[in-house]
C-alpha cells in the first residue's frame, strides 16, 4: 500500500467523530497520510456514498486505501469487508451496497471479511456504536501503512456475495434515450444522468443540436423542454438550459449559472426518469 | 512533541482565517503536520469546544499539540495558556473554560501562561483581534515542532487557577438516575447524556430492558416515554426510541434512523435534565 | 517550489470533486502536501475568491503554489494562467479577475498562460467541464513538486494583460471617510471595509473616540449610528456596535457577540458604501 488513507462518512465535520478517526489512524502509524473524500454524505444514504467513491477512486493512485462509513445497519449482522478494485485500490466498508458503482465500473477483484477479533482498536471496550473509529479507521490505517496485508484483514469471500443496490441501466428505444437522474452536482444544481456519452452519441448528437428532454418522477411530469447540447456552459446564454458531457463522461443537464435542481425541484435516484429525443432539423435551416 | 498540530475553532471554513493559521504554522516549520478537529463549534460556545476536545484528544498520540480558539473574550484580560494533559498531549487555548472536560476526565498536570512578548508572530503589528492566527497557531506550531519547549511557552501557573465551567454530575436517587443532556450528536440528532455506562448499570440494566425516560427543560416537560436499552440501533424497529452506550461510554438516547433532537426540539446544556427509571418486569412475562 | 499546494474553489466539499483534485495531485507526486484555502466561495463569486487569496496568501511561505478555481466562464475563451507574486508564491487560476486583490496588495511580477497541450491530465478525454481537476490541479501539482518549472507552464504574457475587477478606493473628503464594505467576516457577521488603518488614523482617531457611521446601499440608508473605536471587542458592552482594526489592518464594524450583517441585512460589494465621521468631543468633557 502507498500509505494514503482516504475517509468518507456521513458523520459531518461539526463534531469530533472524524478527528477521532484521524487520531486512531495516526496512533497506528505516525507517518500515515490521511485525506477526506467527503463527510457530507446525507445520513444513511448508501447510494450517494457509492456514487462518490465512483466519482473519486479512479483518480487516486494504486495502493490507496479508502474507508467509507455510511452505515444505517451498524451493529446488525451486516458484514465488514475490504474490497480490492481492478486498479488496486482498497475500500474498507460495511457490506451494504457502498460498492455498487465501483463494482460496476472499475470492477472488484477480491473481497475479504474483516476479522474483528484482531482488526479492532485495542481497549475499544463495549461500545458497539462506533465501528467507524474502532474498526474501519483502525483497519484502514493498518492496511494503508502495511502493518497488515490485505490477506490479514480476514477470510476471502466471493466477490458476488457483496450487497449490491439496484442500478437501472439506460436504454435506447425507438430513437428515444431513457435513463435516470443518478445524482446531483450538489453545489451547482446540475443533474447527472446515468447516460454515457457513447450511448448519447448513438442519437447522432452533435454540439449545437437540440433535444427534447423530459423528466418524470413516478407519475408526475416534472420538466419538458428543448435543450441544446453544448461543448461548454459558455456556449449558451445565462439562464438557458443545456445538455453537456460531465466530468464522468455522462450526460448532464444544467442551467447556465442557475440551478436546475432548485428551479424545477428535481432530486436524484432510480425513480427520477429522464428521456431524451433528438429534434429534427427543419429543412433548409 | 510529535510534530502534529490539531486545530479547533469557531471560525468556520468559509473564509481564509483557518488557512492563514495553516500558513503561519507551515512558515514556522515546513514539515509540520496539521489537522482539523472541527472549525464548526457554534460561535462563542466554549462548552461545546470543551466537549469536542474531550471527545477527541484521547485518540491522538502523546506529544500531539492542540490549538483551540473559541474566544468571546478576545482582547480582554483573559489569559492565553498551554496545558499538558495526563496523557502528554498539549492544548494551546485562551483560559476561558475550554479545558473543563479534559481536566475532569483525562486530567491536566501542568499549565503555563503564554508569554506573548516572545510567542507571537513577528510583525503581527497592532491588530489585537486575531490571536488565533498570530499567537495560538504560531505558538502551537512552534511547540509541536520543538522549536520551543513547553517550558519556553511561559511561566507555570497552578492547574487549579484555570477557568472551569460549571459541570453538573449525574446522581442516583431512590432508583432514579438524574443527569443532563451534555451535547448533541449533531448530524444524527442523538442526545448524549452525562451518565456513565457504569452508573447506568447500577439500575441493573440489561439489554432489552425498558426504561421510563423523562426530559425536562427548566419548568417544561419535553418528553416522557418508555425506551428500550439496546446493544445497537439494529436491535429495534426504524423510528423507535432507544437508549444505548455511545462512543464515549455514556448513555445516549436516539430514534433509530430518526432525529430525536429535531423531533422533540431538544437541545443540550446544564438546563436540559434527563431522568431514567427502570420499568418493573411484569411477573411471569 | 516548496511542494505545498493550496486549493480554493467554489465546488463545496459535499461531493467528490475536490477529492478527485487531491487524487490527481497525489498521482502526480506522492509526497506533495495539499491544503485547503476554502471550497466554500459562493458559486461564481470571483470577487470573494480574489479577497480570500488576499487574506491568506501572505501567510504562506515562498514557493507555495495556490490553485483557485471560481470559473463561471469555464470553456469560454478566458485564459488559464499562472501568476507569480512579489513574494514568490504562485497562483494557478482562470484569468477572470481572481487576482485583483493580490495584484493590488502584494503585487504580481510575472504571468504565464498555461499551455494545455502539455499541461493537462493525460487521457482526460473530451470533458471540457472539469478544468479544475484536469488542468488546474494537475498543473498546480506539477509546479509545486518541481516536475515543471514556472517557465514550462507556458508563454509569458504582460502582467497588465490580466483581467481585473473594478475596485473602488476609499477617499477622505471634508473630514469624512468614504469607503465600501469589501467583504463580510461571514461566521461572525462583522463588516470589513476597504479603509486602511492608516487612512482612518488621518481622522485623528484614538481608541475610545466616537464616530458617526453611515451605511448606504444604492439609494437606501441602511444604518446610521454612533460607534466607538475600540482596541478589542472586550472594550465594549455585549450587543454594542464598535469600529476596530481587523486582521488585515482594515477598519471593521461589528456588534460585540452579535452579527452586524444579520441584524441590519448588510451585504458586501462595491455598491455597499460606508461613511465615517469623527464626533466632536464636547468641551470640558
Amino acid at each position: 500500500m502507498n500509505n494514503n488513507l482516504v475517509l468518507q462518512t456521513d458523520f459531518g465535520l461539526s463534531d469530533g467523530a472524524v478527528s477521532a478517526m484521524y487520531g486512531v489512524a495516526i496512533a497506528v502509524q505516525p507517518d500515515i497520510r490521511i485525506f477526506n473524500l467527503t463527510h457530507d454524505i446525507p445520513k444513511f444514504n448508501i447510494w450517494e456514498g457509492s456514487y462518490r467513491l465512483y466519482q473519486t477512486v479512479p483518480y487516486w493512485p494504486e495502493g490507496t486505501v479508502f474507508v467509507s462509513v455510511v452505515d444505517p445497519g451498524v451493529g446488525s449482522e451486516r458484514r465488514s469487508i475490504v474490497a480490492k478494485t481492478a486498479q488496486n485500490q482498497y475500500i474498507v466498508t460495511p457490506d451494504n451496497g457502498t460498492l455498487t458503482h465501483i463494482h460496476d465500473s472499475i470492477g472488484i477483484t477480491e473481497v475479504r471479511i474483516i476479522d474483528e477479533n484482531v482488526n479492532r482498536l485495542p481497549r475499544s471496550g463495549e461500545s458497539y456504536t462506533f465501528h467507524g473509529r474502532d474498526v474501519y479507521a483502525y483497519t484502514g490505517a493498518r492496511l494503508a501503512s502495511n502493518i497488515i496485508t490485505f490477506e490479514e484483514a480476514g477470510p476471502e469471500v466471493p466477490v458476488d456475495s457483496i450487497v449490491q443496490l439496484p442500478k437501472p441501466e439506460p436504454i435506447m428505444n425507438n430513437g428515444v434515450l431513457h435513463g435516470n437522474i443518478d445524482i446531483l452536482d450538489i453545489r451547482f444544481g446540475n443533474l447527472w444522468t446515468n447516460i454515457d456519452r457513447s450511448l448519447f452519441k448513438d442519437l447522432s448528437a452533435e454540439y449545437g443540436d437540440s433535444f427534447e428532454v423530459t423528466i418524470e418522477h413516478e407519475t408526475r411530469h416534472v420538466y419538458k423542454n428543448i435543450m441544446t447540447f453544448c461543448r461548454t456552459f459558455a456556449d449558451i446564454q445565462l439562464g438557458e438550459p443545456l445538455l453537456y458531457v460531465n466530468s464522468l463522461n455522462k450526460i448532464g443537464a444544467a442551467i447556465n449559472q442557475g440551478s436546475f435542481a432548485e428551479d424545477y425541484h428535481v432530486k436524484a435516484g432510480a425513480s427520477w426518469k429522464v428521456s431524451i429525443r433528438k429534434m429534427l432539423k427543419t429543412q433548409g435551416s
